[in-house]
């Protein structure tokens, strides 16, 4: 599963805009990355009238719209799915994963902070603060960086985050929850099923697996 | 893996209408269903200036939106998806999926007709036609349906495709692309995982098992 680093801060602290530079510096570094965006209210992602709304709106549970270059799925769900869920679910192709909000979650932390919209910082008790990213110099025990240093700011996440070279993972969700795995289970699962699949016809060297199994009542 | 019907029929013959019905219907018998839209041109799902479309335009590969109620998937694809891909990876939990439009594809189809709108039918030499839904009558191999008569095409897809008790399934999806797997291999996938996420904890009794395997070049 992909690193998970989440952009916090303040409303109006500019996360969003952080986030798009952040995206584009690292994306032209060469990794895929991939956003998960927190709305507690609910949200309104497709447009009135089309057919994908016009499914969901007649009672369809999950509605995807699919293209030759893209593809999108709006699902209704029981309780709000974790970020590791997510991520297992949805990005695991990704090389990292940024999210805007989750400020109580127990991913890595950026803080934005500008100072003409707030006096005081979120997460300076969060062991999970890795970087604040401000307009008003901060003396604390994580790096700062300028609200513009975005190279400083990916510098950091490149190196603690996607310099080492990753090792194969795995990922387990349970009836839509997701389960962590010791690393001999996990090692255990790696191998019984790179081996079950590598005896398939073209199996051998996939680099991406994606089993499901749905065990009726 | 759900059943996939496909709702198929010429530009405005009334596929949209036909299935919004059809979606409350179904569910009002007690099933889940997932719907997959066709779209050959590329769609523009998210509004301009939302956050998601934000993080998306300055290059995110994939974006979520995450809510207690609903979650959303926006990805970039390198070549378009099969619908047993779609099924497999985002709606492995419905108990049906319709798929509006897919003429080319190889699911069991109902064709849609309106006589004010068009003089031929589409699919009747198609082997995948199960049913058409017309205000004209049409004297055919398969059943016809008054166009309105919605609860009689229920009746049948019902009784052909959601009667059945369902048996343990499983799906294979290597590098993005739907691995299909003869009964004997996807008996011993599902005995093998179901016995091992049986031997975690919590994992006893799991109706639904998703793994996610990544091995880095």
């Amino acid at each position: 599963m992909p690193p998970i680093i989440s952009i916090v801060g303040k409303s109006d602290s500019g996360k969003t805009t952080l986030l798009e530079k952040l995206i584009a510096e690292i994306k032209n570094r060469g990794y895929r990355v991939g956003t998960i965006k927190h709305d507690t209210h609910g949200f309104d992602i497709d447009r009135e009238g089309k057919d994908t709304w016009r499914h969901k709106k007649a009672g369809a549970s999950a509605v995807a719209i699919s293209s030759p270059t893209k593809v999108a799925i709006i699902k209704d769900i029981k309780q709000e799915e974790t970020l590791d869920a997510i991520a297992a679910a949805y990005l695991q192709n990704m090389d990292i994963v940024f999210t805007e909000g989750y400020k109580r979650g127990n991913k890595p932390k950026v803080e934005v902070f500008r100072k003409e919209v707030h006096q005081e910082l979120l997460c300076t008790e969060d062991d999970n603060l890795i970087a604040v990213a401000s307009d008003q110099h901060f003396d604390l025990k994580v790096p700062y960086f300028d609200i513009n240093d975005v190279k400083g700011l990916a510098d950091l996440i490149q190196n603690k985050f996607l310099k080492t070279k990753p090792s194969p993972s795995v990922s387990l969700v349970l009836d839509g929850t997701y389960a962590p795995l010791k690393p001999f289970i996990q090692e255990m699962f790696i191998n019984t099923l790179t081996g079950m699949v590598a005896a398939l016809k073209g199996g051998k060297g996939a680099r991406s697996i994606q089993i499901s199994i749905n065990v009726p009542e």
